[in-house]
């Protein structure tokens, strides 16, 4: 079986997959797909050496059938097809408050450690959700980014009938749109990309393009006046910032999805206070949002094929991620380590 | 009886308070004490002139004895003591979630109306709190100031035990202060005055000067390693901002007290991703917010007369407000309109 290392900025080799018997609580999977994630990307553009030991296999978006069990192995058993959730929790912290998920020692499996684009993969089996017959190993390697969706929406407290903006129609973007729409939310995204936007009306979503369009009067147009009770800044730009505080009513939730880096943002604190609007910090997910995750799936009402910009092997995975860097409007590129 | 009117920037006159009788829901009172409010100073240093019509009575910080009552009044008799929750609600707008006294057509009274630096005053009964005979007048006029600390505290949903640290010294951080250590929490209070450490450190709590000391280390130090749960920015500045996101443990709370106008701030938002923390906006009161304030205030726990700097005639209002600019660590001053 082929692995993928990352061996230094801009370069992956293939070579052999290392077969670990899985110890006591390991399960050693056959890895069928692996999404590439913004942080994969990021590892490739040489960004997070610091962290990632080269040469070694990223990825962490994936679907896996079980090969083989390590003892005291009791959730799964070999043939059962599964997604992994790929959290290392270290010893709990009085600084975590319980949630483990951020704990102070959080290892990231796929970036602190071995990852998924390779055929054979050892994992703790903590990691390990079955997925139903109705859901394909393709569908399942989604189940990773829809999990960030549905934990956004569940931080962002949505209910049936509220009113939600999205900000940045990227592929976290649209499976939080996806995830908003289930639970009953009237859903406007904000996006700049022309492409981008005709793929988001083709999904039936309300969409502006703030640089053509006034977003705050659109917003209220769309809403009646009343305005979001919820918006998510998927952009990672200040005027994304500028505009998340801008769209909200009384005591409107904002969900910070994107990954702030560099300097610090400017943000109306003012507007904190005179509407007493939140701003929630979402990062990765929990179990409970891996099961919804796949429930949704499940259910055939997200279309997630659309999503799929390609699908490629694991012995091309130079060219898709430099496909990737030319394709900055892509959604999802899967590679198939079967 | 006395008024005071507001006339121009630097500027009070006193005349006559104007009897006014009270309409059908309405109540004339006897104002017994006002507090200053930092709004008040900013009417007086002339910046919200575009908002006072002067001459203008302001004031909003009163307690008083009802005098007589309109028709329809039922909550209230003649000779109650009484303190004033100055919101006037407009109609309801879909904008404000249920949330009025944040809402788009709240009035203030005191600002946007005549106030309760005067001897008469004519008021909504539905802005009436009685408060028990073992609540002075005196201490009744910090029941609205004391309202915003429990308001603030309730807001930030503080539990028994956490650790809270208090960024700002002021008369609004101390008065959160007493109110976080009602609830049990464990109180840090960050200040850069030396003066207010003093009055702080003699009331009991735990003081960092961040200007001589690493605060991170210090609220470290001081919470064995765990980090605050939650932290209140009363400060207003941007070092202020710098802090808050920085002495908090994962999934900790913000919640946003200053009123941070001008120029946008700027906030580390990477860490709200990284840690799932929270800013919640503050602002005003609710009914039961003043509730808890009179029950608090009424228990005799809180220290109220050493937060009380000087009490001083409505004839002398002009001297008291210069006394004010030239003392910018005043605590509070209150007006006696009796």
């Amino acid at each position: 079986m082929k692995a993928a290392y990352y061996k230094e900025k801009g370069k992956f080799e293939v070579g052999e997959s290392e077969i670990i018997a899985p110890k006591e609580g390991q399960v050693r999977l056959n890895v069928a797909y692996c999404g590439v994630c913004g942080s994969d990307v990021h590892i490739y553009h040489g960004v997070m050496d610091a962290r990632v030991k080269a040469p070694q296999v990223i990825g962490h978006e994936a679907s896996a059938t079980v090969a083989e069990v390590g003892p005291g192995v009791t959730n799964v058993k070999p043939g059962d097809r599964v997604v992994i959730r790929p959290l290392h929790f270290g010893a709990p912290h009085s600084f975590d408050n319980g949630y483990t998920h951020v704990g102070k020692n959080l290892k990231f499996i796929g970036i602190d450690s071995s990852g998924a684009f390779q055929g054979s993969w050892t994992v703790p089996s903590y990691t390990l959700h079955k997925i139903p017959d109705s859901l394909s190993l393709k569908h399942g390697a989604l189940i990773e980014p829809l999990a960030v969706a549905c934990h956004d929406v569940s931080v962002g407290r949505v209910k049936a009938g509220e009113n939600a903006v999205v900000i940045g129609g990227g592929p976290i973007g649209v499976l939080i749109a996806f995830v908003l729409r289930e639970k009953g939310a009237n859903v406007i995204i904000s996006e700049v990309n022309e492409t981008r936007l005709a793929m988001l009306k083709e999904f039936g979503f309300q969409t502006i393009n703030p640089i053509k369009e006034d977003l705050v009067a659109r917003v209220s147009e769309l809403t009646n006046e009343t305005m979001a009770h919820v918006a998510f800044e998927v952009s990672g730009s200040q005027p994304g910032v500028d505009a998340m505080t801008k769209v909200l009513n009384v005591r409107g939730r904002i969900v910070m999805v994107a990954i702030h880096g560099g300097e610090p943002k400017k943000v109306d604190l003012f507007k904190f206070f005179w509407q007493e609007i939140e701003l929630l910090g979402a990062r990765l997910y929990e179990e409970k949002d891996f099961e919804e995750a796949i429930k949704l799936a499940s259910s055939g009402n997200i279309p997630l094929d659309a999503i799929i910009t390609k699908e490629d092997s694991l012995e091309n995975i130079q060219g898709v991620f430099e496909e990737i860097d030319r394709n900055p409007i892509g959604m999802k590129y899967l590679i198939n380590c079967q």
